[in-house]
């Protein structure tokens, strides 16, 4: 027997126990957006302290002016200067859980439920994004230090706080402590599988950037009856501004949006072809039949190698039960937009505001209140040994190899990675499109958290070899 | 001494009083279009009656399926064939008072200040609309009772509780207790003067109809990351919807909107030119510069005489703070539409609702949960002797004649006393443009409280005569 199926064994026999420790963290309710609760953050944090020093790390909570980072070091006894030492990235915080009356139990009070299908899953807030992935790691090592007394590399776990509320602390705190996180390599799990029996590695990831407006008309909210037809009313404004951002093609409407943006490689899009991915029962699973974006491109284009435009909230006026005759003075919207390519978050938000401005009435005013920041688009170069080893560990653990694949949604820290500590990031994760991540009914397969421990150690073994 | 300015000179002394009973009216939080305050309405309603049976009127508390009426009648002793019996009308009940940390002062604790300007105020909701406006007929009664022993006419006082939300037990009340309530005019007080140093008529309102969308895209809430750009967002497509309601010139853009809408009459047109009213003024006053109703109407037009599509509530997706990445399932707006000449209701809620599907794609769905009802405009017939005799006596109370004006405003009530009662209304009132009713902060000038109720001293004493 090798070590690493030593310690599968382990991490097969020490499940249940591995399930009651992710609950554990899965109970706290570490919702970084809201500052009530940045105790709930801060005792995440202790708690993966707790943890890791007891599987023999050296761990500790460190500040930052937002929530806080567990930062944590395990060097084997018998390391020597060819023992790689890579870093594993996580986030213990997680998105807000409204609307709460659309779950069906409570997000912070985690079940595992078996569906009518024989599917066991784990439900809660976090069961996915990110406790439940960043479990997979943290109990890897587990196995290994069960089965052989220590992990067999050098590894560093980084586990921010701040990732669902655009990681303000991250940057700041990479280029302080440089030395201390530069490794060979860094692996992410914040990612999907491509199906339940197919694993994938993440090799493009859209950027994003926020922003928030409200538009102003009257000074004050009138009478829609006394002022309507003579006062200009802001929700007209804003839904004008909002209905003008897409054509009828579904491309994006904002002069300059599109710099940077190049055509998908010939390539890729054959690799996408092969895939045989089913645009019906993407968006059918949802309730949809037809794809939103620029005509002309497939679903897995638009949502991997396209930008968006999306208002992710709105709000104006009165919009509690029954009606009032108000012509409010003020109407609010909040937008994200994914970047690609060589897109530039500050450039598409100076072209956005300007968009705004200048379809915006003489009388009316308009404030932009987004955080600013963002982060562009990453690519990462498949021709690296860790993502080789990776790809093989995945492939012995599933019996497929993985697709190497784009992924919509914005994991900044991978841009960040490279530019501040020099690493290139291996994405590798057990999420499935269906989980309902940041929606209500959150789930984790319990065959995504099962596997994704095993694969974990595989990998920790193929890196050591 | 005349028997009116007895009746005055007791309205004169007895106004602190007045005031206090008026503050007592406003600290109850009668809101109609919430079902939390059902008990307050019912309170609103007994404190009424127990007011008016005081005075010497036969007053009762009237169940309806929603917030009761309070019915109240009065036949002077000396009464005969001939002494006039009208109907006052008034509503006890006020909107909602959101935004309310907008408020200085809390809406239901009423305050009395007096200004830099040096003009007192009454401060609160409902200060104005109504129960500011009803209780000065309520108190003209009283310095009648008080001075002479009695009123001068027949008098039934009709204060409903529904106004604010539709009026939804109108129509069935008026028709099941059409005897009792048929007189030979109704007097209004629901509206405003012209300015604070004259006094009005309002002899045009606009009708009014309500609706409610809900547009649905995917079934749950999705992560902007993973499904942007694939998935229609519910936001994007009611943003196209509303943007659409107007065209470049200020235009309602429904087919068969305007169906029913005639020309102003040459003669209102030039009326309403001699007023002089400033357009800079009255948009200027609440922070605005250019009208946004259709151009080449006058402002006045836009608002007496034109027909409206307003949005009073936008709200969709995410809008606590902080961010979040969410594409919605569910996108939501209220609406009204207030309508003049023969526009009909039903007819307009159709068209709309046509409208709507019409530009939603194919996959998304959309509710409507308006209330329906509604109300067509009024006109007035300003050729009848309740409006002469009360032009004159408010002439004599001011020393100008009353401007015979229009209003944006919606009292459906008066189509209903005119279809159902067959009486004809005469609509005065004290409000002043800047009352702010249905916004935070709502007031009522001390003035407009005290001439209000010597006007309608002086209307009593006309009628008589």
């Amino acid at each position: 027997m090798t070590d690493t199926t030593t310690a599968l064994s382990a991490a097969d026999k020490g499940l249940d126990k591995s399930l009651e420790r992710l609950f554990d963290l899965l109970r706290i309710p570490s919702i970084s957006t809201d500052v009530a609760y940045q105790d709930a953050c801060e005792k995440a944090a202790r708690w993966l302290v707790v943890e890791l020093i007891a599987l023999g790390f050296e761990a500790t909570v460190r500040k930052t002016p937002g929530r806080p980072m567990v930062v944590a070091h395990y060097t084997p006894k018998a390391a020597t200067a060819k023992t790689p030492h890579v870093l594993f990235y996580g986030h213990y915080d997680v998105q807000p859980v409204d609307p709460v009356e659309l779950w069906h139990s409570p997000p912070f009070e985690p079940v595992r439920k078996t569906g009518k299908d024989g599917v066991e899953r784990i439900y809660g807030r976090g069961a996915t994004d990110d406790k439940g992935q960043l479990m997979t790691f943290v109990e890897a090592a587990r196995a290994w230090i069960s089965a052989t007394g220590s992990l067999p590399i050098k590894a560093t776990f980084l586990i921010e706080g701040e990732e669902e509320s655009g990681s303000p602390s991250l940057i700041p705190f990479l280029k302080e402590n440089k030395a201390e996180l530069s490794c060979a390599t860094a692996f992410v799990c914040d990612s999907n599988m491509w199906d339940e029996k197919t694993p994938a590695i993440t090799t493009r990831l859209r950027g994003m950037v926020h922003e928030e407006i409200v538009i102003t008309g009257p000074r004050i909210d009138l009478h829609s009856g006394m002022y309507g037809g003579a006062a200009m009313n802001p929700i007209r404004v804003l839904s004008k501004v909002l209905a003008a951002l897409h054509d009828k093609t579904g491309k994006v409407t904002i002069p300059g949006f599109y710099d940077g943006v190049k055509p998908l490689p010939a390539a890729a899009k054959k690799q996408w072809q092969s895939l045989k991915f089913s645009e019906k029962k993407f968006l059918g699973d949802v309730g949809l039949a037809v794809p939103a974006g620029e005509k002309g491109k497939s679903v897995l284009e638009q949502i991997w190698a396209r930008p968006t435009a999306e208002v992710n909230g709105i709000w104006g006026g009165y919009t509690d039960a029954g009606g009032k005759t108000v012509l409010p003075s003020k109407a609010h919207a909040k937008l994200t937009f994914r970047l690609v390519g060589q897109q530039e978050p500050e450039k598409v938000l100076k072209a956005f505001q300007k968009f705004v401005k200048d379809l915006l009435p003489k009388d009316c005013k308009v404030e932009f209140s987004g955080t600013g920041g963002g982060a562009p688009a990453s690519e990462i170069s498949e021709d690296n040994a860790f993502i080789r080893k990776s790809a093989a560990a995945l492939k012995a653990e599933f019996n497929r190899a993985p697709v190497l694949m784009g992924s919509g949604g914005s994991i900044p820290i991978v841009r960040s990675f490279k530019d501040i500590l020099g690493m290139d990031s291996v994405l590798v994760g057990f999420g499935l499109n269906d989980d309902a991540i940041h929606s209500p009914n959150e789930k984790y397969n319990l065959s995504s958290f099962h596997k994704g421990v095993r694969s974990w150690v595989r990998i920790m073994g193929a890196l050591a070899e």
